[in-house]
């Protein structure tokens, strides 16, 4: 059996061990309705409660408060389509390479009418605070724009943008998309930041939770329509166990994880591709601009996909973009960048863990050079 | 320590026993991201599509397909809200009591200028197939009828109801919420049936996780928008964990659960409030119109939370109405059965799963004799 190297964190995570005990717990004497009016319903309420807090601390919340969905996608849309006071000729400004739940959020909006402009990025995937502020008016409703690139790793200076923002239309709501950024990379100033959504599984949490900072001024309304749970913003029973399992997860990354340690993988990472002919990186070279997990390189002369398969057969995991376009190729961010043809029909994102190791990105790298010689080779015969 | 005796199975369920394998299999090897392109990833995503297959055939699905929700409620909202073709004049019909995300949904669509036929159920919450026929116009859009009822339990004929709508006008959509009603009432014809709508966490599996099965030719359109996961339908990285626990859940009701038994316990429990003074039963009394699960007695005399609350005293867990309206009272469906104040006042929930036994129920009802003599004696001071 060949040993398996998973850098593909940026789609999703390996569960922690810790979360086992979660489950065991939920299952014994968590599994009721945190609605429901007896006790042992209400501790699970409590314990709901005690989670939003945990993770509004480790956001660094300012006056914001929590509630739970069932993914960042959800967090997104109910944000982009109800966070915003209704009004007549809305305007509303969102990034040039969003996730596609926030881009296609707004595409619904510009469809119903509203006027959308989408801020273009740099080629590796960075927004411009100063045009950001340049596309608020006063009849901006929403800004949003995302924290960390899901494909490139560019990191957006949100703190900077959402003053911005505000400095040129109070009024204006700002949204940042925080699937890949929270936990990771932290905020010191989030006092403009109206909405921030976040996702569990990408923390090694269980998919099918997600969760919604929000201001408590904000016109918010809820998008799941129901029996009024999550203080009338999210209705649907709770995913109890994925609540429980985001604030451990969170609470993990706050003091069991060293965020040096994904630095030093890739930068190991980049100084070996440095090596390899041909191979240019997509992500932002400052390190001001780009996180430490994600890393997109573009293998020139090779197809992106098959590079995945040869490596897959080394069993080392990655990915050729995120795994939600994965079906629909690569063609709206590639475009977004503006990659040339064969930049993006190379382009492979390698995504980090504080779980991986620095052998596991040596190997990595290696079998890159390794593979891309070999394809290249059918690919020039 | 006291006995527990939990009798809120409307509200939500124990986690099976058999679930923790998944849970143990989920972690090692089925946590990776269904929507990638490696062997271990469509692994996951094959899983995925054969719990589909095991719902639907448990549905009995007639050209039926299925796609993954994070619960009931966005079950409800999608079908409601993008599950009929935009036109101008649409009209919808609705029960007079149906669950708060359909109801919610239906205000929604009222609210934006749509015209809304809402059916008064009888007393017990039964809704006539005769006068849902008589509501559809040549404009509806959409009608929808929920199989149980969560809080009175009663049945409706649904496919009797689906037949005459489609009578009527052909190019209706009919819904029903079956989210009490899955595993636990079967259907013998489904053709009529455009959209069902179901949820995991009333069935012994994990709350999180619904699914919508639809018909192949309706207009359909996503609610939650972004990566398109499940085939478009529904975006956001599926909850695998949830997915696969629920189809196991409704194989083990397929193939473990003799429906007899709820049958009997419930025959036992009302024989045995037969015996309490000044007990009504609010379910309905005709067999045919009732599922065995959910029964609904009002305690005349008594409040209804404060026997909630007495009873817990003594270990048995029941409600005052569904969960997800605890905390806003029980006036709206109190109001849509036309219950006098005193009737409203001591209604309780009780119900059962496959799991109770028949001295549990015998103690609850003993229980209930008991403390309304004694709140009786109180209220009567």
């Amino acid at each position: 059996m060949i040993r398996e190297i998973y850098l593909d964190n940026a789609a999703t995570t390996r569960p922690l061990e810790e979360l086992k005990e979660i489950y065991t717990a939920y299952a014994a004497d968590a599994w009721q309705n945190p609605s429901a009016l007896y006790a042992c319903a209400t501790r699970v309420q409590k314990q709901i409660d005690d989670a939003k807090g945990t993770l509004l601390r480790v956001f660094g919340g300012q006056g914001h408060k929590c509630f739970f969905t069932s993914c960042g996608s959800e967090s997104a849309n109910t944000v982009i389509l109800r966070g915003a006071k209704q009004k007549k000729n809305m305007h509303y400004v969102c990034g040039g390479a969003e996730h596609p739940c926030v881009e296609e959020s707004f595409k619904f909006l510009q469809n119903a009418g509203y006027g959308v402009t989408f801020v273009p990025t740099n080629k590796n995937g960075v927004v411009s605070p100063e045009a950001v502020a340049n596309a608020v008016t006063e009849d901006t409703a929403l800004v949003s724009i995302m924290h960390v690139n899901n494909e490139t790793g560019a990191k957006n200076d949100i703190e900077r943008i959402a003053a911005l923002v505000k400095a040129k239309n109070p009024h204006a709501m700002f949204h940042s998309d925080g699937v890949q950024a929270f936990c990771k990379e932290r905020l010191q100033n989030t006092s403009n930041i109206d909405y921030y959504t976040v996702s569990a599984h990408k923390l090694h949490a269980h998919k099918g939770t997600g969760a919604v900072f929000y201001k408590d001024h904000t016109p918010l309304k809820p998008y799941i329509l129901g029996g009024g749970q999550e203080n009338g913003l999210r209705s649907g029973t709770q995913n109890t166990l994925g609540i429980l399992s985001f604030a451990a997860a969170a609470e993990y990354f706050e003091t069991m994880v060293d965020p040096g340690h994904v630095h030093i993988l890739k930068e190991i990472f980049l100084n070996e591709c440095s090596n390899i002919p041909d191979v240019e990186v997509l992500s932002p070279e400052n390190e001001a601009d780009a996180c430490a997990h994600i890393v997109n390189i573009s293998v020139l002369g090779v197809n992106g996909e098959t590079l995945l398969h040869t490596l897959e057969a080394a069993g080392v995991y990655i990915s050729t973009g995120s795994a939600c376009s994965s079906k629909k190729g690569k063609s709206r961010i590639a475009a977004a960048l503006g990659l040339s043809q064969e930049e993006a029909a190379g382009a492979v994102r390698i995504s980090f863990s504080p779980f991986n190791t620095e052998e596991e990105v040596r190997f990595a790298a290696r079998e890159i050079e390794k593979n891309a010689a070999v394809l290249r080779k059918f690919m020039r015969k």
